[in-house]
């Protein structure tokens, strides 16, 4: 046995040590079912014990790949057999809830959507929200900043991190674990820890921002036809429903007919509409909002501004209207297919899907390129699927990528860098940006066993 | 003439140099009007010129103080006569509004009243906002994650910096102007100097993110009885106007007294009630907006959360009302005064403003301590007044501080750390942040040249 890996049982016991051919039963991750590879995978149960298998790690110039819900789209928790997986699964507790402060203190393993359920029954709010809030945990969205479909009115990870816990490479605590919604005593620490997909530190505790619950929720799926429609009745809403707005969701129709219908789910719109849009708005007075809602849904109606609209019923039709925006298996079916996660200026949206389209069709004439999106911040998101054999990542990459730069987009809007997207670094940013943030990775993490080759390159 | 000077008359040519009697003749802050001290001072007129300056300053080992609107209240743009001054008034650029992004491109040295005004002269709202707004920069602003009275809704500088550029120790220009609302592309580098006061770089250029002008605002000044009819208002409020609820600000009896009256402001509410709060509502619907508010206020009234209430029928009776939280000229007349901002869970209040109160009367039996704050962050001001003669500034900061400690509260809230509050820093974080702390410093300004002494001791 590896040195690395007896020191490692003595640090967590037998019962917390998967060597290789045990890791091997495992799935890579969510997007990758090739068996996982990895020397060996330690569960952590505390602090302590993550700051000892670091600083362990450490000494033994030993990679340390951090797991958590494994749900994230750029590879960057995939293993090789040189690599010691660290996972906080175990580290789960929500260890306390303040509804005065509007405050919980969580483990980084606590799974997303358990934190939301737990504040949830004491009449608070926790509101980052994504597809895969049953699996991914609270770690994790810290690591890579997660997004998803409510940040047009609560902002992303960062601004829901109140505090946190981190451990560094060389197994130093620092714990930075800030309650106040105002704090400038020195530098904000947290910020290395967030969206650094850690690289820098393990986060292992997280003091999280609640809300109130929203006495009102009101959500509509409508359809409209022109892209130009999408934007002036985004800035309708903005205007009449103000921060109310919580959601903005946009579906390009080639998304819209591969999830729906046969086999797949409900349309509660019909198919054919150049545009799909979910949105929700969430209120503090329940009769008037509803009204309220009803009646600016009324006269985009009248104004033409959209040429449908379906509002759920119930609490399953919310969901299922969901569902569409959320589940894509019948997208996911295809093999391969590749997901994407830039930024760009509104403005140029439709210039660059034409472009992104005309990519993909150039490449391979059966090739599907599935657009959608969160828009209002600037976010879009395609599944291409070439429907030819063999990795075609590279050129898929190309095809999306390729003409982005010249528009000052973001080759990662909310899924991070990790591996799959380290080479296309130098698209959005300069090199002495680039620099800087290698700077940032010697210091805090000198001989690069955190998670090393993911964000930047040593 | 010092090496280092003739070689700064090189970078910026005469007329931008002010030698150490020249600098004379300038006050050393807004606070400090002693007559400011420092080898030079070099006015920059772009990015390029703040870099050759810090280069040449960097080779030299030559202590760099940076100046914006001089406005900050922790001493942290006192010079000495070994410093070299940057001031980036000139620096003082709106470069581009862009309406459709919602984002402003402006310079470190422009006044953030300035900027609030142009981006307002286009249909939109830049919603930092303090009594200080006609002198401080945006550059000030973002060294210090400038915090004021719209953090309730919109948070503080922190959040509405989409990406800047800054100038390291030895003159590396790094620009990261993000334009987007969401970017995942690698570490957060702006995160770097927002709030770090001026110790790792020198901003010259921001994206700024806006918002759209609110189409209603209203505002009233109310007296309540006791601290618990404070945050029963207040969270009333929030669940009444949620979000567009964007002030609350609280004002103790002593402070209300102290500056209306005989040669003070008009008091719009009787002087006498133990509590006064000026808040403000933004909305969608002018005239459901209006109406909702005297509603809300109405059933405050009927309730007995509140005891009186002023609404403001005009601009100005508005702005007089502003002028009650924000212009204190009866209490800086007192010699010595010291100003604090700190912030402690809102449980904790009342508590610990007694305490503070306490600690002053039984050092000095003459002594006041004006109280006010933003409170539902969490973030309270204090003025002492010893009403004695001498530096009694440390004990004065032991009244305040001592009892902060155990409550986990910070000893800086929104204003920094600047010089004044270094001995101060291990009362509100823990060694490993402070270590950490310093080692950023060291990698970031290996010879300690920016803003030395704040923040950090090297």
């Amino acid at each position: 046995m590896d040195a690395i890996v007896e020191q490692l049982l003595k640090v967590v016991g037998k019962g917390r040590l998967l060597t290789a051919a045990a890791v091997a039963e495992r799935p890579t991750s969510f997007w990758n079912a090739a068996p996982m590879q990895a020397k060996a995978l330690v569960f952590a149960q505390n602090t302590e014990e993550v700051s000892a298998i670091l600083a362990c790690c450490n000494a033994h110039n030993q990679s340390v790949i951090t797991h958590g819900g494994l749900t994230g789209c750029v590879a960057a928790t995939d293993p090789t057999l040189d690599d010691v997986v660290l996972s906080l699964d175990k580290m789960d507790r929500i260890v306390e809830i303040d509804p005065v402060g509007g405050t919980a203190v969580v483990e980084a393993g606590a799974i997303l959507q358990t934190v939301q359920e737990a504040v949830a029954a004491q009449g608070l709010y926790f509101p980052l929200d994504l597809g895969a809030r049953g699996s991914c945990t609270i770690g994790g969205n810290i690591a890579t900043n997660a997004g998803g479909i409510n940040v047009l009115r609560y902002g992303m990870m960062r601004s829901l991190v109140l505090g946190l816990e981190a451990v560094l490479a060389d197994g130093t605590v620092v714990s930075s674990m800030n309650r106040m919604l105002k704090n400038n005593a020195g530098y904000d620490l947290k910020q290395l820890f967030i969206g650094t997909e850690g690289t820098l530190g393990v986060v292992t505790r997280a003091v999280l921002r609640l809300f109130p619950q929203p006495a009102s929720r009101q959500t509509a799926l409508v359809a409209l036809v022109t892209f130009d429609h999408v934007t002036a009745f985004l800035a309708m809403l903005r205007q009449r429903l103000a921060d109310s707005l919580s959601a903005f969701e946009i579906m390009w129709a080639d998304y819209y007919e591969a999830v729906t219908g046969e086999n797949g789910h409900r349309a509660p719109l019909e198919r054919g509409y150049p545009f799909y849009v979910v949105f929700e708005a969430e209120g503090s007075d329940p009769d008037a909002d509803g009204k309220r809602f009803e009646r600016v849904l009324n006269e985009a109606l009248d104004d033409g501004l959209i040429t449908d609209a379906a509002i759920p019923k119930s609490e399953s039709e919310t969901r299922a209207i969901w569902n569409i925006r959320e589940e894509f298996d019948a997208i996911l079916e295809a093999e391969p297919v590749y997901l994407y996660d830039v930024s760009l200026p509104i403005r140029q949206m439709v210039r660059y899907v034409e472009d992104v389209r005309n990519n993909v069709r150039a490449r391979w004439p059966d090739g599907q390129c599935y657009t959608l999106g969160h828009v209002a911040d600037g976010n879009l998101h395609f599944f291409v699927v070439p429907n030819e054999s063999g990795d075609l990542h590279q050129v898929s990459d190309e095809c999306v990528y390729g003409p982005l730069a010249d528009i000052g987009g973001s080759v990662s809007a909310e899924h991070g860098i990790g591996k799959d997207k380290l080479r296309w670094l130098s698209h959005s940013r300069t090199p002495a940006e680039i620099e800087l943030m290698r700077s940032l990775k010697r210091g805090l993490d000198p001989k690069n066993i955190l998670n090393p080759g993911r964000v930047v390159s040593a």
